[in-house]
């Protein structure tokens, strides 16, 4: 007894002489990460950089002293965004400290924490009322969580540095009581498969590993074993709170169903830029403190997976498609990303790749991922990344319908017929968007709110991103009668995915995707393929667009639109302009679109002509009789102006049976406002008409100016590689095997 | 006598052995010229650049063979574009002749120029009616002397070259019967003041230089002694032929009437730079052919003044302000400007500061001023080029109005109370436009014309141009009772200008322009001051706007409008939207407004505040009781879409009398969509006050967030430095010296 006092005593006196630097952090930055970091310091440039900008970054808030005003504002007010940054500098602080043994930014930190330690017993939840789970400091459980997050690696960098009393302190006083917060006191926040659990995981359990605390780690894992209160069905978004059949949650429950194995999540790219943070660096903590838990190889990687996906999931400046719920411009910039590339840089392969990408973002993390990219990069090992033509199958399983991307030289295609999206959803399955190069040609509207800008209902979602963001007439996609598929009904919509027919990427001749729909509309089947097609006779793609419809019964309205952008040049049909615009309808979104002018469309082929910058582009179209297009402008019964007043036009047929719109895009020629030269004003693509149409194949001619003419042909029900398909067209017969048939014909036919 | 023979024999003899190398061109490129050029090669990156463009592009024409097709279409039109085309680029190939000394280029322009002979004499006028002076090649004379202009450079680079009888040919049966067309026969067209003769009379000067053929040389320097058809009283965009008291004619009359004496042209700088050209390059030839004539210094160097002039009407991406009929975009850039900075570092005085305008246009002319500017960069001479806050005063004496520029850091204010601007003028006296760097915060419309984009009514003028694009409600100033400035009259508009009252730019934290107006409307004194302030407060200026309106009789409807971009934020007063989007009005412009919603300001403060880009901006304005603010948009009586969908806002009042529109834009903080921070949404100004106005002073308080005050006030009828002045404002009085006054008052106040 008496020498294991003795040992104990020898061991704390050992310990207090050698002082704080014996040991280090163990969370993001390890001790051996944060001694390598400071030994690298002027050997990889980016590193410095972003160091160098930390420490201007961090040294600045110090000088501004601390503050940690009441809780008040919703997002984009003072105590909203004072809050919010208190957390992002403190992160840094930490990771100063560690990496230049500077005090000063350890006291800071300490500060900090202890002036939300005296906050925190005084606040009750936020006064703003609009969340489904308030938080305290912010209006929302998620924001507690995003401070949480970063709070506990500012705290991890302090930790064995702080005095064990002021440990207990904080422990006990701050970080326990708000990690059970935002777990057992916000079971309706935490136990969901939902983004915003996966943050509440995340902080939950890194507070739970800085602290050691195994019963938050484990709750984190694997969520709380308590049943949300059942008057809770719905967050503020319209998301249910609790999925149908859903009976885990916890960090592993989100990684298992948020993800598809392709390392798609099904809100879309912009929320997986945003829920990929808590991912990453709660499994980069679990992998330096919990490295027998194997969370990085879990499930084939697909957190490394996830990483890909998103970087496929952008235009050529590197922006994510706003798919769902999304603010445009939201980039591999982001500070999400940094993390992520880095991520997968150095926990994944080390391909090179990314390191082109990590030269965009132009600063790493301050840890060890950041220090191999920073590393390479300094060894010259970056090598282009190019995102692929791709498809990115949605669902846990991957059987739950897809995101198709085809992409050929500066041209890239997208089309959603994944699942619905969770609360942030669109009603927009078959819809598309074209880019040319960052330009979108066809625009998808992305979400309708300023993330953050508090002039605009406090930076939230707007009422018209329900009323007309949403809605299927926002999209590139088929609208019947008037009304948004799944009658605009997320959790019906929540239940479905589109079928994927076909995906060909392999012939850069002929790219193609093609699925299926047969529940947004009651007892209709919507076929959409669209593919990409170079010939020789055009430096740019064409975009080929069959739609087709095979509807059981009834007469119905069918409207098709196409968001472009730019300015209108010529349609081959008179158009009339309204004298007085009026609103297209009152309700699934049409209350927002002004019809501005009719046009009835006169000969077989229709086409619209517009410029965009310095491009044309030409829409033909192998129209029926009585087609109509009504150009519209997006912003009627928008009191606020909270919509962009963008063009579209709208394709209209009305009629009975099955029927097909197909049609084919093409950018061409240029225009400068400095020489004021035109070349190639107008489109090759002379007539589009369709040879055949029926469930069982669809045929067209796409014939050029030059005289040349082109037949693509499709089998509509069988997909096999292998099936040989016959098909009458005219007085003649084409044959062909395999689901896809484009060919050049004679001339004399 | 024999001996006299026999020398001219063997003079003969001597040229006809040293073959055509002996003699070389001597119009813009000089036989000198082109020898140093060649010697320059591979010494001067910018010339080895333009020249290895030019044998590409040159010789790429050549493959293509030669096409000299029957006239027939309107400009965007093939047989428009292939004739220009053929002039560009035999300039090119003569040029090219003589630096390479292939003979290949010489045949190629004598081919050509052969063609065009027997093309001539088949032809009578251009097929299409639209013009006052309809064309040869050409649908108007103005496109043939751009051709001949062109031609008579490839001419020249193969005169000495060619036998005697092809040059007898050509000169016999092409270009002298051509060069009468242009003048004698197209007296309307030759004998103007405008930028049409200024074209006409270089074509037949500098055709008379290269077949030293004297009589068109008189002709081109001093117009035709001829009257024009009295039936020929306006060319077909309205404006007059001859002016009022219209005297001479000719290049010379041209240069003295076109300019001031600051080098300003009166129709702006988007017509100035195209025509500076045809002044610029007959000049070059007349200095090299005509040196005796002194033409560079001519009316103190006048042409070289015009040069700067352009440069600094350009915003920081080098882009002209679309002052009147103008197309947005053109920029130094133009080919036109790449003729004229070279023109005016060679015969100027050697500003190394063109040089980084020219590193800029990334090319060099082919001739004696590309060389120095490019043999100078190679060097290093390069300086930065700074556009100045700048007066630009209007008129052939400099005393009919002028245009005003302000610069502060990357703002930009521009003011025009300069002449109308002839034909293509706009009824906008008074008007401004703001810059923050390249983007338009407060936009000119510009042009209704997609210049040579044929499927925009063959890209000329489009009738929106008359009844929207030149209406004062389309432009940033004051529309009274509904109705353009002179009821949109040009002839009348063009009798009177803009009343220049101060201009001071001297003191960056006060800069300010001021004028006034008396004739827009009738007994109706328009007044307006604007200025850039700057204090410590912001990093961006404060644009104060003062529009004072001192009415004889009876009550006016006021509308102030401002065309700002982007997305409207928030206002302080409420807004109703319209439910169904009607025209504002009949005519004037008012048919082509849409308005969206209507505000009646609440506050003696009213804001506006909107985002443009990741940049907010704030308008603050001194209102009065039942001021009203209708928000609307440009498109309506718009069947062709030939008009931009950009939004407006108009502060509209009632009332008789005097009254002042005092406002204060400001830009402030940043978005970023990749970060979702927001910094400083919203302005650092809290309230604007009319202090006092009167017909002899107006006063203002600014009242900052921060509680600090600022005093501006003006004299408003004195403009003298030294006069002193007391006002009386409040409780308080206010004394200075000079017409204005600015500074921080105590807060005690």
């Amino acid at each position: 007894m008496l020498r294991k006092k003795t040992i104990s005593t020898l061991l704390l006196l050992l310990l207090v002489t050698l002082g704080w630097s014996q040991s280090g952090p163990t969370l993001i930055l390890t001790e051996g990460g944060a001694r390598n970091l400071r030994e690298a310091l002027g050997q990889a440039p980016l590193l410095d950089k972003t160091f160098a900008q930390t420490v201007s970054e961090v040294d600045a808030a110090m000088l501004r002293g601390i503050d940690v005003p009441i809780p008040k504002d919703l997002a984009g007010g003072y105590t909203h965004e004072q809050h919010k940054s208190n957390f992002f500098i403190l992160q840094k602080a930490g990771v100063l400290f560690q990496v230049t043994q500077e005090e000063k930014y350890a006291q800071y930190v300490k500060e900090m924490l202890f002036a939300y330690k005296d906050l925190y017993p005084t606040v009750d939840r936020h006064p703003a009322t609009r969340s489904y789970a308030r938080g305290k400091f912010f209006w929302q459980c998620l924001n507690d969580a995003n401070w949480l997050v970063y709070m506990s690696q500012a705290y991890d960098c302090i930790y064995h540095w702080l005095p064990e009393k002021d440990r207990k302190t904080l422990n006990q006083e701050l970080f326990r009581p708000y990690a059970d917060f935002l777990s057992v006191e916000n079971p309706q926040f935490f136990n969901r498969i939902h983004n915003h659990s996966t943050w509440g995981n995340a902080a939950v359990g890194m507070i739970g590993l800085v602290m050691d605390d195994d019963e938050l780690v484990q709750r984190a894992l694997y969520g709380l074993d308590q049943a949300v209160p059942g008057d809770q069905i719905r967050d503020n978004d319209g998301g249910l709170i609790t999925l149908p059949g859903q009976n885990k949650a916890g960090f592993l429950a989100q990684i298992d169903e948020a993800f598809s194995p392709d390392g798609y999540y099904t809100e879309g790219p912009y929320y997986q830029r945003y829920a990929m943070y808590p991912f990453l660096i709660f499994a980069e903590a679990l992998a330096n403190k919990r490295p027998e838990l194997g969370i990085v190889a879990y499930r084939d990687s697909v957190l490394i997976k996830g990483v890909y996906a998103l970087l496929n999931l952008t235009n050529t400046e590197g922006e994510f498609f706003p798919i769902n719920d999304a603010q445009k411009g939201m980039s591999v910039r982001s500070r999400e990303l940094v993390t992520a590339v880095s991520f997968a840089y150095h926990f994944g392969q080390q391909d090179a790749s990314l390191l082109s990408v990590v030269a965009l973002q132009n600063r790493v993390p301050l840890d060890d991922t950041g220090l191999s990219t920073a590393s390479a990069m300094a060894t010259g090992e970056a090598e282009p990344f190019t995102p692929a033509s791709i498809l990115l199958r949605d669902g846990a399983s991957g059987t739950e319908g897809a995101i198709g991307v085809l992409r050929s030289g500066d041209f890239t295609l997208v089309m959603k017929y994944a699942k619905h999206g969770m609360g942030h959803g669109h009603f927009d399955k078959l819809s598309f968007s074209y880019y040319h190069g960052s330009r979108e040609v066809f625009q998808d509207y992305g979400a309708a709110r300023w993330v953050n800008v508090e002039q605009k209902d406090g930076g939230g979602y707007l009422t018209e991103n329900r009323t007309w963001a949403k809605q299927t007439v926002a999209h590139n996609t088929l609208v019947i009668d008037r009304t948004s598929q799944f009658e605009a009904n997320t959790k019906t919509a929540d239940q479905f995915h589109g079928e994927p027919y076909l995906f060909m990427a392999d012939n850069p001749r002929v790219q193609l995707m093609s699925a299926k729909d047969r529940e947004g509309y009651a007892d209709i089947v919507l076929h959409r393929t669209m593919a990409l097609l170079r010939s020789d006779a055009s430096q740019a793609p064409l975009v080929l667009d069959l739609f087709r419809v095979e509807s059981a019964t009834g007469v119905h309205t069918y409207e098709l639109p196409f968001y472009f952008q730019g300015e209108f040049m010529q349609s081959n049909f008179p158009i009339e302009a309204e004298a007085v615009l009026r609103p297209m309808g009152e309700e699934y979104g049409y209350q927002h679109l002004w019809a501005e002018a009719k046009g009835t469309v006169s000969e077989k082929t229709a086409t619209v002509n517009w410029l965009q910058d310095d491009v044309f582009y030409t829409w033909t179209a192998a129209a029926s009789a009585d087609d109509q297009v009504t150009f519209g402008r997006i912003g009627a019964n928008d009191p606020k102006f909270n919509l962009r007043r963008d063009p579209v036009f709208l394709w209209q047929r009305e009629g009975e049976g099955p029927t097909v719109f197909a049609s084919v895009t093409e950018a061409h020629g240029r225009y400068s406002a400095v020489t004021e030269r035109v070349e190639s004003a107008y489109s090759q693509i002379k007539a589009l008409n369709i040879l055949s149409d029926s469930e069982e194949y669809t045929a067209v001619e796409i014939i050029h100016q030059d005289g040349t003419t082109w037949v693509f042909a499709m089998a509509n029900q069988d997909s096999d590689p292998n099936t040989p398909h016959t098909l009458a067209v005219g007085g003649n017969s084409i044959a062909w095997t395999g689901p896809v048939h484009y060919s050049k014909i004679d001339s004399e036919r």
